[in-house]
């Protein structure tokens, strides 16, 4: 219990505290750790100025033993009504600063791994075949992304131009986005390098991986289908990506973790699940205010330990930064899928929000706010935060 | 003409001059230009601490303007014998040097741009449909690499592991790739970052793109065709890419530029040629010394600037150190294939060496080596130099 004036049921109590890099009015920015609604500046508490970067990167490149040791000196500063004289005049309230992308970002993949995500992709986009396509089952299916657009919570949308072709039309035609969508997926930072041409075993994740957070992966459906035959999505997904600010540490989720699904075939022995690395993530997605998913991360298929097990298998290193995310993640219920795509059912089912107005992708305007807690120590809930961006109209040429 | 002792027909003249990093015996990395069969160390002959660095990013987000100016002021030094006493000082024997990656790379993205090339992956990979997508001639099909695992010639190239499943296998077979390939790609630097959401018109191309190196992206053919569906190549290709170390700038490739091929499909307004942005660089690979192919890179459908707008139409910006490549160089005759998928027809059609072994992909101990050169002024040639790497057996896990 912290002595700090935060409710005992607030999901940033001590069993939290996450990272992330704040800019106090008219200062530099500087990493900081989250409790309740304040911020606390760790380059003035700890006196080590690996805090006073303008990312999290020197500090996550310090590796697993120094996480722990700064987090156990970070909850006995908090804990320990003592140390209050050392901790008040670094705090800030979270009103007062502005928060910031936490991590220069190296590599950014992004998976695909909901089973029922990649089911309703594949009977809305190719309707004549099977939903997953055969490795769908054998691997976490992934792709590198654009990690220059990677953008912290709030940072508006500009709607992306490009060609786009439906079978009606007989010519490509050029023009913003009719399909803007949005893709509520979960994001894990790697701390710890490895070594080019070592992969990386899953029992060794939480040496490798910091970290994790929220991810809006704007996705436009029209560009998509068009170029994304044969080398897969580009400009559909390039021009931005959303991360919440907060990066809840791995070691305040040991109460999330969860055996994964049942597994329908025998995985490869570097894919074969030996420790719980399924999270129980519960993520919801708003729509301008309304609340129109609720979708469960400990629904998908592949682990984040297996994602990244898979992305070294053939020998590439992960950096510090480095970044990947889950991909859309899905329930098997219909109140449960993170896209608009599979919300509308590609377009033919508009969902209607609560103030009689009907969606089928993002209007120029609407904001989209994605948040997540997760089960912390007895009844107690780990927040996430929130990833929020408003879709503006698109920037003219 | 050079004061230097540098043949008139060298492809490294004044005409030339790329840029490197370099570290001399015992010295630490920066950067120089490479004039005939030695290295100019820039910081000391200029003075200027951006050189001092272990990167050329610095000097590259110094833009156009600057780049201009300092290699004027480059020709002047090693043109003028009165500079010798400052110059000789400064200059390295490139046998004495070791040569770095010369960038710190942001985004990595790989086109697809050879018609040739793509024609003929589409018929070996997909031999029952059209060999090119319905998208192919309307846009330069890419998508993101891995920079992380982005690495300077002469790097030892260890060969990957991972999944494959060929239609007679019942289950995906787990092990070292028997598909190992090269292909002979053209790379393109980014130097001044764009605006996130302004794209960037093909006439800025110059603006932004400071120069041009030869890339040995190394495939591994049976990952690829088991994982690429739906989102393209991921683990096939992240293993490793390997770069020239000397960066051509754009300013001495002005005798090289050519038109493109003639367009078979009007294209979008921002897609249109105005300005002749072909290259045409004459590429040589060479297996174990012996000379397999000359694929020419004025046969790409795609320009580079064509290549940045596309890239950048949909928002996405480019940063200082973002790097693209060509995709494969492959001309329309059967030796002019920059690729052994193509050049073996999948493996079908193996080629002979002149020492009586045969290849269809790479075996372990063979080295691969891409050279280029361009047209300069008069008879001159422009030298790209080479990339070169040779495959090591797996790594044990």
């Amino acid at each position: 219990m912290t002595w700090l004036d935060v409710p005992s049921d607030s999901p940033f109590g001590v069993a939290n505290l996450p990272y992330g890099v704040f800019a106090p009015a008219g200062g530099e920015p500087r990493a900081g750790v989250r409790i309740g609604d304040a911020v606390v500046d760790l380059a003035t508490v700890l006196g080590d100025k690996v805090f006073a970067e303008p990312t999290l990167n020197a500090f996550l490149a310090q590796g697993r033993t120094r996480w722990h040791e700064v987090r156990s000196r970070i909850v006995e500063l908090l804990t320990d009504v003592r140390h209050a004289g050392v901790v008040r005049p670094a705090l800030h309230r979270l009103a007062d600063v502005r928060l910031l992308l936490p991590i220069a970002v190296g590599d950014y993949v992004d998976f695909y791994a909901s089973e029922h995500h990649a089911s309703n992709v594949g009977r809305i986009f190719r309707p004549d075949t099977e939903p997953l396509t055969p490795n769908w089952k054998h691997l976490p299916i992934g792709y590198h992304g654009r990690s220059g657009t990677i953008v912290v919570s709030q940072t508006p949308i500009a709607r992306p131009q490009g060609q786009r072709k439906t079978p009606a039309d007989p010519e490509p035609v050029f023009g913003p986005s009719q399909r803007l969508d949005i893709e509520a997926e979960v994001g894990f930072v790697v701390g710890t390098p490895s070594r080019w041409g070592t992969p990386v075993a899953q029992r060794d994740f939480a040496e490798h991986v910091f970290g994790v957070c929220l991810v809006s992966d704007w996705s436009a459906r029209d560009l998509q289908a068009w170029e994304y035959v044969p080398l897969g999505p580009f400009l559909a997904k390039s021009f931005a990506t959303s991360v919440s600010p907060w990066i809840v540490p791995l070691e305040a989720l040991e109460h999330a973790r969860v055996a994964p699904p049942p597994r329908d075939r025998e995985l490869l022995p570097y894919l074969q699940d030996s420790e719980n690395w399924g999270l129980d993530l519960s993520l919801e997605v708003r729509l301008n205010g309304e609340s129109v998913s609720r979708p469960p991360f400990s629904s998908m298929y592949w682990t984040p330990a297996q994602m990244l097990a898979h992305m070294t298998i053939n020998g590439a290193s992960v950096r510090t930064g480095d970044f990947y995310a889950s991909g859309t993640v899905s329930g098997p219920e219909r109140e449960q899928r993170g896209s608009l795509l599979e919300l509308s059912w590609g377009g033919k089912e508009p969902i209607t929000l609560s103030d009689g107005t009907i969606r089928t992708f993002l209007e120029d305007g609407d904001e989209v706010v994605i948040t997540a807690t997760a089960p912390g120590p007895g009844d107690s809930r780990i927040g996430f935060g929130e990833v929020a961006g408003r879709i503006l109209g698109t920037i003219p040429l």
